[in-house]
């Protein structure tokens, strides 16, 4: 059977391609799913797209994650700056974790320069759009056959 | 059809009235409630109050109201020196919003003091109590005629 | 007789309506005061409305209020956010006080967000350009009723 | 009838036991909730031991034990150094509360040494593993029985 | 002729024995100049009491006391916290300075620690009520008695 | 023969009972030192309180107990803010130690909520009155037996 | 008619050339309004020399500049470091600004590095002593074609 | 029975007259015991001038002081900025408190302008050399005959 | 002809196989440059990879990459936390900029977190080691495309 | 012989005019040499124009200019915020130090408002574009005379 | 006869060669001791090797230097941190001081980093272990050679 | 063959004995060269002194003495203070490391207290002018021979 990877979104990410195109792009969700599904193919990864609004849900998803994925792409969004929960749920999922930003946080708000993600990602991509993703998948991907060999 | 606008309550708002009435008040979520239809009809408004404790339900019915409603009154409670992801949201709606806090938020404890709501609103009111929903209505109203205009 | 309140503008204010309009808005000084009155006379208050670029003149001005005044409504301008003097002032008045500001001091250089004001002020209201100063007035009137009662 | 307590645990406490053992011990949930209930029935307390990892199911946990519990054993996880919410809704709640982290919160990230639910509670407990539930509850049923006294 | 000696008095200082007495004391401004003037007598010292709540005229008052006075008493309330202006007049006066702040500054808000008046006076007393002038005088008395020495 | 654990109390704790009653309760130190032995014979443990005003003492004791205590519970008042010097004769005993505060440090002047013991301690226990020091040692009984097996 | 210019200076300048010479020069204010009439009749500019104490009376003349002169060359004195307000009036004048120091304030304490007048200047000249006024006009000429052209 | 008041000196004021003489002045501490006395003796009080170098011995007297004397002047050199035990000795004396420095502590290091015992005493004289002694003395006594009232 | 791209390598990157392997990898700096040159021939670009030691000589190529590279793909190693000189060259260069660091700097000393490169690249990657080169190459290839279109 | 002057531009000057010319202006760093030599000539100086992208490069030339020059104008770019090694290579010049910037840099990010250079300069100058050259040498030029005088 | 030289020790030195021997060293107190007194001989200096936990013993042992020895040695310990007062008492020693730590204090918790010693010391060695002691006598012995010249 | 160490000096350090002479002593870099040879002969290592204004020919030079020195003796100047690239350059070379500044940097401006380089060394030796190169060869020499035992 194929690994299975998560690739989890934070609030507001439904929003993806209607929410300020000009800062975020104006591809929607379900395409970004649809390329990391074309992206995991290539790697033979079974890839899991989820969005929530709710930091209880996006816990919940990394803690069946442990049990059942090969590893986690995550945009938590705005929780990525605030959420202690989110961090110790990654920190205590133990497989890779990949991060990814639309937009390069070091060029907005001085608040969304740090990410309790980050802190406990083993790589970190932002700024890079919707192609962020994919980035990532790679990576991802590198990662678990790693783990593997 | 008169145009919409939700009036969104935040975490412990639900105690309105009962919680620490020396500093809350004595009116009920209920009375701010019938007052708001009051002043909402006064201005040819649909009001919808809404209160939660779960900030991911917080984030739905923004997402919610920017395609139903025309304007927002918001107290966010706890929330509103937190979540970057409501900011978020708030800033993704593209409709009026106007921020309330029953007290005053400058004379109360440092962290009080600074809001992610209010970076993205248009108008903040604190201080005046639930009488604060009922001048925040007003200036929506409007805001929204502006906008109509 | 009536009782009056004082509506007091600090530094720059007398340029209303002129000064960097799209941040200040169109109306001018003038217009607000006739606005001011007119709200007054619904709640049967006479309203002075004063305006001064001079710290001290405020200052002595608040010291008038506690003597003649039921209340205040305070626009301090840049003095806001750096006079202890008038902070002080104001605290000993013994009167309610409403402060307000025309822009959303909130999304503004970050030494604008903190108010001396504020922190004596009973309620404050941002963002809501000149129909602050109604929806203060409207408040006040409130405030006035209550201690009277 | 028994007073009844609640031991309310947030993020990732479900994975007691499991995660990070090195850290946070091999003791599971189960396992602190049967320990919780001798100790409770030592002091003839009735214990109501429950898990979320959403916020907002935490603070409606914490509403709901205003009216029928006589004090609350809090170990907030992650939320405890971000929820403002939390700290409200405790503060609202008018009973006895006592805060249990399993590590001791001054050893480690520097972020975590500060809780916002140690600001409203009676007393902290941490860095004693499981055994501190056992602590709290021990003081919790003192802190009862002085109030009933 | 008798060497003169300014006691200076900024904002607010006018409402002495009015305002907020459980914090400033009984004592007015009148009552305080009188008990200087007799303190100054024993000195054989020509005390000048003023008191203003403009910055420009306490300003004016220290240029014009370094032509014709001995040395400054100084409370300058609120403008001790804030004005460099006040602080620069001050350094430049050459002659004999000393502080008097009624109330305790240690024991109030965190800006109300640090004084630029402090910063280049001889002296600091406070907390000692009116009788910090007194005191103040006695030691200004001493100071200037040195330099004629 | 019995293992002995120290008690070891900073500065002030000699007034205890007598000093500020309201935020330290009315129990006196001999009091605690009773209790603390009611506890230890319950665990088999001797134990020897001390209390000095002296910083120098009270690390002289901690050496000393290096060698013939097995484990410390310390609160060390006012050191536990400042000392670095208790903070490493602690790190450097080699024996569990847990830190005990009568009041909730967390809820007093912000320069309390930081501990150096805290950092060197195993568990931190605070805002539990004279029981803290009760709770401390059942759970030092548990570390020390932790070490034996 | 020839345009005019405003050179403005703030508190404590009417000592120029008394108050600490080793610090501020030898040049009193009536030689630097001398020497700026003659670098104004070089460029055919009128020159405004004023120079007031008081914070309001200078906000007071830039409003006056706004309608009458072409640029403002200001020494703002210790209100460079404190006055939002003057920051507010020079920001709404629409006209050049030069910002000048006697001494480089860069060099001295640190609240005299940061200038609220500097933030809204076109260009700042500090260090140069008398002369910084001489520079400053030349620039202030240069700007004034410019616009003109 | 003479009341009796407690002038408490720290560390390094036994060096008083030959330490640094150009900053603490050339009066040794006997010579201020003197003069400690002869003030004490124009208002009936018996002075206790004591000096240590030992943070514990100063508490350990501040505790005796709380028994056997009206009231306590302290100059507690270096312990003044760092000590939170002699804080809270003092905190607890529960008689008044005037702290004394011989120097200007504002114009000198930052670290130096933040004192503990400030924040617990009634009055704070600073700058005022070896006369501040005379000046708290003057004031204890009045502190004293007032409570006595 | 090809388009160019410059991989611009910061200070101690001539060391990368040798220099710290747990932490930064074992793959050479050679094989960095030949998997760039097989990514780059994948997207028809022509790879041009530099590194030294000296900021001058980093600064010098991003100048002469201006005008001879459509976009540069730089791991500025130590100078990427200190170098203004290179963030304004990289801003002053008008080509796409991808930024990457081999380990995820989030994770280590504080200092690292921040980068002046991050604040004016449009893409930053860190954390995916060796593999970081290629996936910054394949996000410059669809930037420099964009930008033909 | 007539005294030399070395006018040292540090990195990224050299693309002057090229670059972000709505920020840095349309003159050529060749044309800011011509015009230097102008203002050299009127005042009997050789002036020597330098640049280079290299810190060392900087301080050997402040170096050669110990031994060669009566003066310096410098635009360290860059450097100026973070280079304590040209900052000490300045300082034991021993000539005088006239800084520019062609910016007003207390209007653009914060950390280009401080400058190192600005520390150990006589003067500076920013925000005149490159005229601030021509009013810098004219004022080294005065300072040279005044030296030689 | 020989001039003699204080090596005073502070906190946790007398457990030298015991405490964490992987952090200090296995060298003991004792054996420093000879090695300072071989040193001393080298330079005929009498040796006085000291140690005391007590802060107000330490600073008794500086006064007695003053005046019997020719120069201090001293590695503070955690009195280093903290101590105004060990820092004033050998701020007015008057002879050379040479402060050692024995492990390199820049590499360690960010409080170690900062000295209230080094700040009055000529020179610091540290992270040298004990054969700092040995440097820092010979370094020293210099110090008293050039001031008897 | 004796073992090589690299004596290694940083920007303005080629002035020494010629800048400031009364901070940085009259000691030539060629008479401390001179020194360090005879240190080093007394040690058999063969001694290599360089210096450079530049910060990458340093870092190339520790690169350099990772293949061909047992040791490296440093002081980085300026560079101390900012370099993360020379850091990093020394924190790979994996031989030991002994920094060395001529000043006490503790006992100057803030920014020097810090230096990157102590972070890396083995040991640091400051204040002890041109002597502290010998002291630091010491050190050197015996950690060279512990790690050859």
């Amino acid at each position: 059977m194929q690994p299975s990877v998560l690739v989890l979104n934070g609030p507001n990410l439904n929003l993806l391609g209607e929410r300020e195109p000009s800062l975020y792009g104006t591809t929607s969700l379900a395409e970004v799913e649809a390329r990391c599904r074309t992206v995991g193919a290539e790697h033979r990864l079974h890839v899991d797209v989820r969005q929530s609004n709710h930091e209880g849900v996006l816990i919940d998803a990394v803690h069946e994650a442990r049990e059942t994925a090969a590893g986690i792409v995550i945009n938590a969004g705005g929780y990525s700056h605030t959420s202690v929960a989110l961090r110790d749920a990654l920190a205590a999922a133990g497989i890779p974790v990949v991060e990814v930003h639309l937009t390069n946080i070091h060029r907005r708000e001085a608040f969304r320069a740090s990410s309790h993600v980050a802190a406990v990602a083993d790589a970190v991509i932002c700024g890079a759009g919707a192609h962020g993703y994919e980035l990532a998948l790679h990576h991802l991907a590198r990662l678990i056959g790693k783990e593997r060999a």
